[in-house]
């Protein structure tokens, strides 16, 4: 493990704090960041220290600008009502850091040394922590290959670096579900490629796809797989959940889909209540069926911003599917009220996920 | 199209010059660079300059680090014995630029304005321009999405950037035939994705299958195609073309691979002398009955970099093809002359492929 020993540079002009209803998301950042780097194996990452934010200097060289090489994380931290700092498991994000690191080809960080710096730097920026219901601190972590060179080859050099962000609520008129556009056109990843990792390259994908349904009232589209372009896969950058017949379906880990923390936590919730779920292949024309027949319940996306994005509409070529006629459905409701309550303190922490940052 | 008038600020401090035997690919950069920005629809492309090389400075949130919403060309300059300098198809990089910015969702760039541009940027640093035989000055121009919001969505505002750097001969003891290992694990890119537009994307997916085989000495993977795993795809970060029975055969451009300037020309100048080529689906299988039938020729990749790379090993699972007594074939070398020939003012310019800076 790397010394813990960090440098800190305090800022001397300290920002002013958005008002609570201007926060959005990740448009407002906190006075510090924190930075590591990588040069050489022997070395390893060193140099941590945590800074003030600033803007990142590198060569129009750097391998990021060219070969995408770089990976990120997304998690927050919430201050709960007695004061308290929570993070909502700190540890899968710097674990699938590492897998995300694995598969793009950039050195493994230390887990727990990533873990503790975060909170140093959450601890040194407390004061941005939103208070205000449904509002959070936004947490990315990213690493981008920093070497000046145009081989198309892995890069020598690199910077780990965390950003914070005080996010605003996802949902400030209350949870409101969203209509999706089921994507037919374009691919998001397929196995053997990237999908598991969480680097750039998958968005870049996926960007032309949401513009281009985003003018006709679409909030993302809903991805199949690329070989057979018939199984589901994930919903703009979240996982996503089907109820069919009391029974909650969410695509399996196939290797092209990112193993989601929330889609994790929504598992290990409904096991928890005794509600029976499947991790399974789920085809489009199965989904259509059970719309049919009358046994496609509730459908939502999950993801670190939005926690749970119910899905009110899927317009599939021309069909259209209306699910739960159009309002948020009550499982949807449920996890959603127990997961937020669980990450902002307000409910018991039953499968023991919040990391309290002292 | 943008107004002509470009601000131009030249450098204090000229870099000394690396020796030529010392330049490599993409190791040392000249003196000034190209930048154009890009904040709204309604003032467009903007600010057009040529200013010192300097490093770029972004936000730690500019959406390039984290969704990889950029876009890239290589082209060269060739400085003839005549003290001309000729660049290389210049309109098929900027066309192909402007269709990768379609599939990334970034803006259009006026082509003509981006020729002129760089035209100009090379007459400032002509100086740098090598001239001895094999070598050239690479051209990177590049785009970036500097939008500082974590939002995953296309970005409001970008920069647009020309690098230019002197390369060495990719030979410099005379063009050799490498070894290519057949990847079956990772995949480049699929139908519907992004491996027909040069996004920074489709190189990160590459690095870790390249890394894998670099210590076996293998010099680049080729890939088959991410839906049935048998079609052959590009090899490296190049085309790649077999000589089949007396036929010159490529993979088409089916949407998961380059449209390669360095390809077309190949298939125009084979026309040119004509010599039969075709443009199709090619299996790993039917490569390998060729092989053993003794029909499989000649084998290389295309690219800028390298222009003809010949392949004179091929490793499939368990299965090694030795293509023609792994040495350089004879279309190879002849087409690897006549196309550096062309470039570097030599030969005539039989299918007007040079453009002149004056």
């Amino acid at each position: 493990m790397v010394s813990l020993s960090m440098e800190i540079e305090l800022t001397k002009t300290k920002k002013q704090k958005p008002a609570p209803n201007e926060l959005g998301f990740g448009k407002y950042y906190t006075d510090h960041m924190f930075m590591m780097d990588y040069d050489n194996p022997e070395e390893g990452w060193h140099n941590p220290r945590i800074i003030p934010y600033q803007p990142i200097s590198l060569d129009p060289a750097a391998k990021v600008f060219h070969y995408g090489q770089t990976v990120f994380e997304g998690m927050k931290a919430y201050r709960t009502s007695d004061e308290r700092i929570l993070l909502f498991r700190p540890q899968k994000n710097f674990k699938r850091l590492n897998l995300s690191n694995d598969r793009i080809d950039i050195p493994q960080i230390d887990e727990e040394f990533a873990l503790e710096a975060l909170k140093q730097l959450i601890q040194i920026d407390q004061d941005w922590i939103p208070t205000e219901k449904g509002t959070s601190l936004y947490i990315r972590p990213f690493i981008i290959a920093t070497e000046a060179s145009l081989g198309a080859s892995t890069s020598t050099s690199y910077q780990f670096i965390i950003i914070l962000s005080p996010v605003g609520s996802y949902y400030p008129e209350g949870i409101k579900p969203v209509r999706i556009y089921v994507e037919s056109e374009y691919v998001r990843a397929v196995k053997g490629g990237t999908g598991m990792a969480k680097t750039a390259g998958n968005y870049a994908s996926g960007l032309k796809a949401h513009s281009g349904v985003a003018g006709s009232g679409f909030a993302q589209v809903l991805w199949l797989d690329g070989i057979e372009r018939k199984y589901i896969e994930e919903v703009g950058s979240m996982n996503v959940f089907f109820k069919i017949n009391g029974k909650v379906v969410t695509p399996a880990l196939t290797g092209s889909i990112l193993d989601g923390v929330t889609r994790n936590s929504i598992l290990q919730l409904l096991k928890h209540w005794n509600i029976p779920t499947e991790e399974r292949l789920i085809s489009i024309d199965e989904l259509y069926e059970a719309y049919t027949n009358g046994t496609l319940e509730e459908s939502f996306g999950t993801g670190t911003a939005a926690v749970i994005s119910p899905i009110g509409e899927l317009q599939w070529q021309d069909k259209k599917m209306i699910i739960n006629e159009g309002n948020t459905g009550e499982l949807s409701a449920r996890l959603y009220n127990a997961l937020t309550g669980i990450q902002n303190g307000e409910q018991e922490d039953v499968l023991d996920w919040m990391v309290e940052v002292k």
